[in-house]
């Protein structure tokens, strides 16, 4: 009997620009659109969710301002109760990125990550911050990520999540395969241009390195004001052999669903015996401060 | 200006079959095959060369016999001081993947690094050994190597060699990174099957991760009577941003060759700051014994 679970990515535009309206008006109307998708995930019959990174607002880390701080809520917050409703009304465990203050004035962009009866499993807080040209600030906005790679143990599997950025370093996607994770969700804010084959490269390489399957969400569309680019959504999943089994559209609000065979994690580990032949003792410069 | 090095990759396959010749006889063959290889890569301007995995053999691992063991050679040994000569005649660095015995009875699937002049640079001997069906049993044939992951400083480039199914672990690919490497050679014995996609997605992933370039070598070819698959060459060359940049023949004898841009490196890594960004303090599970 296969041990299949049903997971959605949602990639979603938002609704106002940020040189139309006010920050607050923003996430407010972004997590209403928002919500209508979780709303169509829970009747679809999704049993993980992933929504994108920093789900409630734009983008905003293609600017330096400190109205963006504003924004942010502590854990478990206004948010993350509104969402932990719709994971029990639904039965549908629920990863949820956003803009987190656990003390005033401190910041993480961290993902919240709720169990099927709408309880708080953890937090896993981005561990590696992007800061470049033209406009990924995010070593202004947050603090790096201190959570580790956890694991959370969910009814239906265990989950991982990699933020975004995150998935440059094969490090902390080995760590969350060595912790047990079968799914490794990765929210993200990519943009198209000379790196856009990095998408289906470096995920699908962590899945075949770690024989789990990576679930990889993307924004939509252009936010203004900034020139930042175009995030082409197509956010997809792959398989434990890094196959790409599901994509979707470059350029439209969706809900992405497939079905995913737990037990095929195991099925590859018997053909492919990494774990067995890993050399610990020969990474320490891994771990040092080099170069 | 640019700092361009002219590299090559010899895929050769075997002149005798190992069920119409003994292995010594099949040495013998192989070695003049690759030595017309050899001086065709010195007449074209190649200053790195990289041969393929144990290249003066079949790739004998599909089966399980003592008599393989008797191919090996100490290093220096006469194959290394052959391959010295014609290094010091095009002033070509020379990656020489060989079976390795520093003492009777010891084994290693081993590359020795010549430089420009003919001199020893020193060894890599591989880490990660396979040992799965239907016959890539290593284990059985070498002892894991002990000499980390060591960089070569040659008169054209750094280099690194990462042998086969090391590049199935990102944690050496890293650690080659760390220590400097500008091209990483990674001589492989890969067959056409579910497997296949593998061979551009993992190297050109380390290519990204460390921003540096690699030069990947197949095998070409069936080698009876054993049944582990065909060789699907396929060698080929992928630049910093891991864009796959030249390849060769899925069943031809070849020397493929690239012109690779040195300064590319520093470039990509003004634009991807991933070595900034690394946060070796969260890595600590990488190099416990875990699980």
């Amino acid at each position: 009997m296969s041990r299949l679970v049903r997971c959605g990515l949602v990639q979603c535009r938002v609704p106002l620009q940020a040189d139309q309206a006010a920050p607050r008006q923003i996430k407010k109307k972004m997590i209403e659109k928002q919500v209508s998708f979780v709303e169509k995930a829970g009747r679809s019959g999704v049993q993980i969710l992933c929504l994108q990174e920093l789900f409630w607002g734009p983008y905003f880390c293609a600017e330096q301002s400190t109205k963006w701080y504003d924004l942010a809520e502590p854990i478990p917050g206004p948010t993350v109760k509104l969402m932990a409703r719709y994971a029990r009304k639904y039965k549908m465990v629920i990863v949820v990125p956003l803009h987190e203050t656990p003390l005033p004035g401190v910041y993480y962009n961290t993902a919240a990550v709720l169990d099927d009866r709408g309880k708080l499993l953890g937090l896993y807080r981005k561990t590696h911050l992007p800061h470049c040209l033209p406009g990924f600030w995010e070593k202004f906005y947050f603090k790096p990520g201190n959570t580790g790679y956890k694991v959370f143990e969910t009814r239906y599997a265990k989950i991982g999540v990699y933020l975004c950025y995150d998935r440059h370093f094969p490090e902390g996607a080995r760590a969350l395969g060595l912790n047990g994770a079968e799914i490794v969700f990765n929210p993200s804010a990519t943009v198209a241009g000379l790196a856009e084959h990095l998408w289906k490269l470096e995920q699908p390489a962590h899945a075949v390195a770690n024989q789990y399957f990576v679930g990889c969400v993307n924004r939509v569309g252009i936010e203004r004001p900034w020139k930042i680019g175009n995030f082409f959504g197509t956010s997809y999943f792959a398989d434990t052999r890094g196959k790409v089994i599901s994509t979707a559209s470059r350029d439209k609000d969706e809900l992405l669903t497939a079905d995913l065979d737990l037990d095929q994690i195991l099925e590859t580990r018997k053909t492919w015996q990494f774990f067995r032949d890993r050399r610990p003792e020969t990474y320490t410069e891994l771990t040092e401060m080099l170069p």
